[in-house]
């Protein structure tokens, strides 16, 4: 709080008596390990460590936590190599902020204060906080959110300046202020914007690990854009960092990339079926206990208090993926119809099916909802519209109100135009529409009739007859 | 013929009436998907599934059950990006071995039995266990077999041969046989030595994805070889399978990259150390239960069968990797100091420290080991010898006994020759001795004596003396 | 032949005078070889040939003469590893081309002509055609076609059919109508669709291999895409080749590369200007020849036939890239200035400079020539505007009125519709303008004038007053 | 110390107070470039250049010329990708150098003269020395040393030291001695070992980027080796470079690739039939030039130099692998038989065949000569034995005398271990005998007798009964 107010001043005197060198740590005093510890890392190589703080902080309990929380949730379910946990994500945010450092400091080093160049005071806080920008998160965030009401970004703050967490012990060893230093920094308030775009902008490191990440995991090629010309052309400039106009193609694969990635992995109908069913899994069970229908033995022990909505920081990081997958396997053995079946769904992959619809279409959703039912399904927990609460697209839209938007270009005479006027195909998607609104429904709707002599056949026909094609049509307009 | 017998008797029939046809398929009668079915897989790009049987075993709970258990078990905590699982793996070995039998359709087809050619009836048999091959895996395998006496080779075969399982149901539906025929070729009793040879020997689809698929995810380029040439040279012979003498070299590069790999990545020792960790948690944990000193509200519910060394198949299936790890969590709040700390430091990495020793120097291990007591921990639980129960290095020993072991050059005129015997390079790592002996410490005993005024300073000083390099030393002799 | 007839009264012909021996080859009379030779290439990493026919061709002296053409010209100046010849660019159109067919072979052979499924018969010709394709290519292309007035297909056509030729000779024993056969692939009157559309279509062999191969030689990333998906999701139907829905990501994703590759390979401003230098190099050698200005000892003693516009095909099939280099080697000790340094600035890459203009600035350029005159270069030989005579680029244009621009995706029902109107992406780039106009001029315009007290200072002062950030603006209305 | 004063007297200084510093360049004194600039390149990704004087070295007729000179020679001919230039290896070896000197100038800069790290005076020499190392290779390199009896080396170091040269002069630019600098890195007479190093031992900057480059070019995977993890653990002794011992896995890995790519790249026999073929050629045209045969309009203008044995560097400065085979063109129409088959054999290739042999079968070869000449080749042109000229292979002999083939691992407490003795890979490998001894003749001796009643059929039958699986028998032992 005080340091907000400080920000607040600070933003608006005329005169600063104090040290510019705000948020700056002298790196002289920060410890150097007596050798550069390397991790080995399939998209960077090699993770590389330098200062002991680092190689502390991935060292705590909660950043090795870390290691048991998915990267992309469900999408393990429709891209089987998409194991990769947020611990080798958030090492690859690092190591690629470490690489922009070594370029600025090689390249733009700061002359005098103010010049608009890299000041290597900054360096320490700009990696602790690539490190530990995604500490806050939970299992199977968004969805685990959407029920719980939690927030890893509030979290990621707590972890960080709380005195009870062993990352904040290590980052007071740097100085008082540093935890909060580190934390303004993830969430934009750290005054140097050359450092928070590093983090958090359209071209930060983080956007670029997942890309490159994602890919090479998923086995998809459309994630791969060229990272090492990226870095090259990075510039610093009073506002923020800009790119070099030698590397615009560059960045426009870049943008092209993510696009693709978001078309075809991160959109995936398939991976949204299974969170839909994770999220009507972790209702029920909700609701179950509301209702004092869990019964001791399958009672979840560490969900509790997140049931009860009275936890702590120390029960949310006793959490992880295979913590909900266990008690999943306990309610398999439980007696509530629709708890049992649909943890079976999501341990054993059985997603929903889905159709497109559009606002044409979108009327038959509620006749289509009372098939559901009639062929003995809850349509409560076996129907959903969309439902894309992970990952909402980031599309490059620079007209956008955000500052953290633009993607400036700096011209041979150091004039900077922004990316979509000089490139036509970053042009040609910006900010477009990329909806893929879609019904859910149970996958034995779509049984062939004539398969058997089951009494719901009449049901099975007439849903049928709302399909062509994978989208939603009207039988009676054609 | 002994052998269809001992499978007749272990089936409990006493009649035979026909058996050449043993062990085939009429591909006619198998169902074909309307469509064919592709996986993205990030090491052969697509998985390809025609089959209808193959799909449905991918889609029983056994099979999927494989996602939640890794591939490489605590080599991740080495190498970060490890953390795949053991069901993309069994995916790769079943497209390892169609791609292979694709290859002997189009250019080995049989034209009278016993040609030695491929007889397009064993199609669906070898599919089915490249496909199941693993799937008798538990979590942290070679580690919990040693702990709690399973086996998954047992349990792989009553997966497949036990009517209570859906694996075995779906196979059913190909012929009353066809379970006890899939388990056969995994347990190598199968007679069609090509089948066998497909998924087990030198150079198997087991062997051929695993190596390219770990070194995919941990990154090392060690374990890089090409396979689409190794498939495109192998042949059938009426004892199995040869390889052209034109591919000799990929054969060749196949064998050095295992080598590599299990050096580089499988005997880590670090990953080794973790395994120790492991191994003493649970034991610790065991001893603790049978002592009954586990409360109830830490009892690891789907273990307790284990620790009474009482389960059934169901109870085994119920377990993974994130339920052990579940139980870890709960057993950080435990009152008994190891079970505590222990937990702690699976969970968080924090591995043992090692030295290599030898024989002129293992000698010093009691005296060491009373150093570690003396610094305030019990060795029995923080100290071990070598330990690398997992992954167990096969060697390419062609004058071994066992059968599987040679691998055969076919030469121009239609002979074979040994590899080795082609080979220079095969010849010099053949049968070498591979050892990597290590005493396993607590990482407290290498901290700076003058860096505290730790009670156990003397201590530390004196353990270090023992210290050289990475290996004990002897320091009366130096 | 009766299925001639079958065709003949499809195509609404009721009368054949020529035996135009359509229907293609009986693969029972092509003659195997013993053993399938395969060739070692970075792109596909096998080329595989089983026909004797394509061997025998890869060996013609014609063939063998496509080592020394390279693929891409002058971009070599521009990308170092771009030294890839036209040779293996052929066998990489030829290996697409079998994949191709061995898809359709397998998933799609036709039952009943006119089915619209794959003939086998139609193997022959399209592997042939597939591999001749750029047979007729001269050295540096279609600068050489500009300045000779050559045309490389109608010497394709004529070395496939002429019976001069080792090519022919070996496609005469296929049948006599087998060259023909071969030739009307290529100019596109072959009247299956399915063949033409593999070798020359939107997304054809040569296309797919050529952007790969470039991109790898280049090693610019852009160029990538996922063949083995998009050969994979190929399906024949009765108007030629179409793309299942299920692969339609990885059709986009050509789409893209290419676009990018146009954008950032081909039309790369610096291999323009080495094609400007080489174009005027020839222009000024073929002045001087044409005015007896050549002696003897510098006489382009291969090249004179083409000066003279009197050549035969085996004049032309002496010339490569290596020996129109020899003759700029010779012309390095010619007498006349022009003619000798512009082919040192061609040997040793000096290339000009360029700068963009568009409508408003066009008129700038005659200002600029009198200015490089000024400073003592001819602007004939020294300026050029744009200058893009290879590799004009063909973008996605489905609206036009080539037949062959439309991309099919079929739908799950069968139904087929245009690529862009599905995908987002390709709508946005198509038909999209990708001029790029540029003012040729020496880089020598371009020193300081302060540098020196060059007296042509003033000169060049001036002349710099026209450009920023590359391009020409007018200083009068800054 | 001889060896500083050789140089003393050459620059003509008679006294020598103090040498420590020699060779060095004061880096504030070299003019930087503006701005970094960039090739793109396959193997590296990009080429920086920082310094003007690198850029204008480049720049050179000298250099440029390197772009019409294949890497590989005749392997092309084999690995049809592999037609990249020693133009893009130099650059190559010069970015690696310049990434090791980054690496030394991080982490192991001078403190005091003779502490055995990093001088930065060194850089530019070591930079200079990499680019040009190869700058004497004319075409075809060794075949034609062969028979012209020139030598790269020495050609090397004359376009360096010689005033005449453009890379002469601008290397005077730096200093008058900085050009005898240069060359003695080359010839190993420079005092810093670890400058000489970098450029000549068993792992520098050429080895490692021929490696990595003829691999991708070949498109054979057994090159490729971790190169960033070998720069990254290269450190810094007094008497040249050592290698940490936590990367001794990489270079191990170097070492098996070197191995592989010896055995199955450079010594492919293919490749060295058509280098034969070559030499052969080569000697027939000298002679029939020696015996005044060679008419005028065919006489190869710019080797006749060379026939005549007087030849200037501007001479050889002329000579590319294109100015070679336009003369073989030539000698396609000349009278001479030999000549005139041999320049097809070579231009088309059609390669000679080859038998392995041995010292039991080694007798035979005297009759087999004599059955090539009955069958009507004259066996001084078209047999040959072994020839391997091109391409020595350099084994990794630890134990030899010279001092530049060890490898040295330094371990955690600084001293310094051979790699043999720490790799059970290596040591089996080390010095292994390599040799593949070869008996090359015309593949017409290999046509089935059967095929034709061709007047040779029992020459032919003859000479095949001394073949079996690619080597030699005596049919009379069998």
């Amino acid at each position: 709080m005080t340091l907000l107010l400080v920000f607040a001043i600070i933003e608006g005197i005329t005169e600063i008596e104090t040290d510019f060198n705000f948020g700056g740590v002298n790196l002289q005093e920060a410890e150097l390990l007596p050798r550069e510890k390397v991790f080995r890392d399939p998209v960077h190589n090699y993770i590389h460590v330098q200062y002991k703080v680092i190689l502390d902080l991935i060292d705590t309990p909660e950043f090795q936590r870390l290691r048991r929380i998915h990267q992309l949730g469900t999408s393990m379910y429709t891209f089987d190599g998409a194991e990769h946990s947020r611990f080798s994500h958030s090492l690859g945010v690092y190591e690629t902020t470490r690489e922009i450092i070594e370029n600025f400091e090689r390249n733009y080093p700061t002359k005098t204060p103010g010049d608009g160049l890299w000041d290597d005071s900054q360096k320490l806080v700009a990696l602790c906080a690539a490190l530990l920008h995604d500490i806050g998160h939970g299992p199977y965030s968004h969805t685990f959110e959407h029920i719980f009401h939690t927030n890893h970004e509030a979290i990621t703050q707590e972890i960080i300046t709380s005195p009870a967490t062993a990352v904040n012990k290590i980052l007071r060893q740097i100085s008082p202020e540093f935890p909060q230093q580190v934390a303004s920094v993830i969430d934009h308030t750290y005054p140097n914007p050359q450092v928070v775009q590093m983090i958090s902008s359209q071209i930060d490191a983080d956007r670029m690990d997942y890309l490159l990440r994602d890919a090479y995991f998923t086995g998809t090629k459309y994630g791969v854009f060229d990272l090492t010309r990226i870095l090259r052309v990075m510039r610093t400039y009073k506002d923020g960092i800009a790119f070099d106009q030698q590397g615009m193609h560059a960045v426009e694969d870049y943008i092209v990339s993510r696009f693709q990635m978001y078309q075809q992995v991160y959109f995936h109908p398939v991976s949204r079926s299974m969170e839909v069913i994770l999220m009507h899994l972790l209702q029920r069970g909700k609701e179950l206990y509301e209702s004092g229908q869990l019964e001791d033995t399958q009672a979840p022990k560490l969900l509790i208090p997140f049931f009860e909505k009275d936890f702590t920081l120390q029960d949310y990081l006793k959490l992880d993926d295979g913590v909900l997958n266990t008690y999943f396997i306990y309610w398999r053995d439980y007696q509530d119809d629709i708890l049992r079946d649909l943890a079976g769904r999501f341990l054993f992959r059985r997603p929903l099916k889905s159709a497109q619809f559009n606002d044409q279409t979108k009327h038959l959703i509620p006749h289509l909802r009372e098939l559901v039912e009639e062929a003995g399904y809850d349509p409560k927990y076996y129907t959903a519209i969309n439902d894309s609460y992970d990952l909402p697209y980031d599309a490059y839209t620079p007209d956008s109100e955000e500052s953290k938007t633009q993607i400036e270009i700096m011209q041979p005479d150091g004039s900077l135009e922004e990316l979509s006027t000089l490139s036509p195909i970053v042009a040609a998607i910006t900010g477009r529409e990329t909806g893929d609104e879609r019904f859910y429904f149970p996958k034995e709707m779509l049984q062939k009739p004539s398969d058997s002599i089951d009494l719901f056949n009449p049901v099975y026909a007439e849903f049928q007859q709302y399909l062509r094609n994978g989208a939603l049509i009207d039988p009676q307009k054609e």
